[in-house]
């Protein structure tokens, strides 16, 4: 009995037990989980009118992974065209370097970003999210802090595995840093694109070539390898995303081979000795919570500056709702983004 | 179809696709769950020591609530002893303006804390905790960072609710800053530790007397009246809390009539325009996880100066096992504790 009561409410310490039964493998039963407490009623709104969607399976070769990759995208350019007629941004399309990209360019230039850009990586599993609608996040950015924004739409599984990606980065930034100061501007992406921004900053520190002023890391996938906590605690919680079927598939469409531990392809395995100031977005519904704090947590183990802000009640990305709604707590992402890039790249 | 796709794995937007199923609540199926890949080995072996406990029913009168008090807080006290004969750190009572106090000294105070004091608030869910229970946290930081530090044993519940347990924190304030600056000291403390340090931050605001120079805040509740989305989400996770039976039962002890949504018992309801600078810790696996992200966006909407920090896989008050058990995790809490009380109290 006291060995239970010392499990119970004694808010610290209730280790060193040795109970029977491990905790290891724990079986959580079935709940029902109202609306967060904590949101504004506007994310409310959203979250009441979606629905956690099936699993799709592994599509099982390269033809098929085509047709899901236009199946995917084709609702995604929709959100884009929408989030460029609500937010008045503009874009080209041009190729820096041999890579094709988008400069992206809001209505109203803020004077701290007049004469730079800020280079943006889209997210989607590796696989999904270019072409246009790798425009959502750059616009959102765009739009939000008055920045011109270049979008790298990199090359992509099935036909352009793992590193790919990060050397169309990289040579997007070397043909950058010719024209603008490379610590007065930064990288940034979500998910995938949270994942290549961090590897594409281990690429240039690996080539001795100069490293962005600031990076925005929002909820990145940074462990391939193994499954993160929170992709099974908060699983059936993040409509967004799910690793169950397809992710997993798109994992080892990326790596294409080479193990999932290259710290190229999970950032988490990477030495860390120094490394820009990075900015870490994510929710407490968000199945990158644990990839997202881990990673925030390898940063200050090597003393990094670094911001974390974690969201109630957030799924995958759902800071970005602003987008196409009105939403506080997104606006309140983009004052935080703004106050970090202006600390370190806009000074 | 499409709009189910549009709800997978595209990593921003899969909103306002008005499906019919409200999300509202949600009915999360069982599942099975490993022990989290991102701790450490010292951290996992804690995990799988454990279990979660059954709830307990909340004691129907006063004379129950004394008992189930003494049951709860035996253990502690070994706990306490175990810690003491670890650290080095010693103590002794000492009243100050009439509240009962323990002063609380490292086996080597540190430089930056010879000849001051910072000042510690026993959690335990209002009710617990108190006497020499209360050490464990005090002891944690005292030996962490080298410093004296002053733990309140205030008057609780059942026999003094709201608002003796800051009343009391208020009077030793008071008298503390008539010899040290109060710009040079913290207040800090875990779960209703946590929130006590916000609430008497805010009393002293009220009062208009000096405030700290920085605050501790850990895994703090902040929110009494609604139930935060984690604990519900992480329901069966944390065998350190459960706020079924027992904990809501504090609550509403601990009010002793008042209303949920005042300020002083739940800051999360507070109106923040300045406020001392404020660490805040948590693990996703910590049922006070959203109040504690919860509190931490409050203080940014009003600018305050924070930090965040949330450790993988953590359950209540995780980050304090080291006053046990070697654990990396706990190590790196504490440097996160120095740096920020260096930063913003030992300049």
């Amino acid at each position: 009995m006291k060995k239970k009561l010392l499990n119970t409410l004694i808010p610290t310490l209730s280790i060193g037990l040795s109970i029977s039964t491990a905790f290891a493998s724990i079986t959580i039963d079935e709940r029902t989980i109202p609306t967060p407490a904590g949101v504004s009623s506007e994310f409310a709104q959203i979250i009441e009118n979606r629905t956690i969607p099936a699993p799709l399976p592994v599509p099982a070769n390269t033809e098929e992974w085509l047709t899901l990759q236009t199946q995917f995208d084709a609702p995604g350019i929709e959100v884009t065209h929408k989030a460029l007629e609500r937010s008045g941004v503009t874009y080209e399309t041009k190729q820096i370097a041999g890579v094709d990209t988008f400069l992206v360019t809001p209505k109203n230039i803020a004077p701290e970003y007049k004469g730079k850009w800020l280079v943006h990586i889209h997210g989607g599993a590796f696989v999904f999210g270019g072409g246009e609608v790798a425009l959502r996040e750059a616009i959102w950015v765009a739009d939000g802090l008055g920045a011109q924004v270049i979008s790298i739409d990199y090359r992509q599984p099935p036909l352009h595995p793992f590193p790919a990606a990060v050397d169309d980065a990289v040579s997007v930034w070397k043909e950058l840093i010719k024209t603008q100061s490379p610590d007065a501007t930064a990288i940034f992406g979500t998910s995938a694109g949270g994942n290549l921004t961090l590897a594409t900053t281990l690429k240039l520190q690996e080539l001795g070539l100069p490293m962005p002023g600031a990076l925005f890391a929002g909820t990145p996938a940074v462990d391939l390898k193994e499954t993160s906590d929170s992709w099974l605690t908060l699983q059936g919680l993040d409509p967004l995303i799910q690793r169950e079927g397809t992710i997993q598939g798109t994992f080892d469409l990326y790596a294409g081979g080479e193990p999932l531990d290259n710290p190229l392809i999970s950032p988490i395995y990477a030495e860390i000795e120094e490394f820009p100031p990075t900015i870490f977005i994510s929710g407490t519904r968000d199945l990158l919570l644990s990839d997202t704090v881990r990673m925030h947590r390898h940063l200050r183990g090597a003393n990094v500056d670094t911001d974390l802000h974690i969201y109630d009640g957030q799924s995958h990305g759902d800071y970005m709702n602003s987008l196409l709604f009105d939403m506080p707590e997104s606006d309140d992402a983009l004052n935080e983004l703004r106050n970090f890039f202006n600390k370190y790249i806009n000074y």
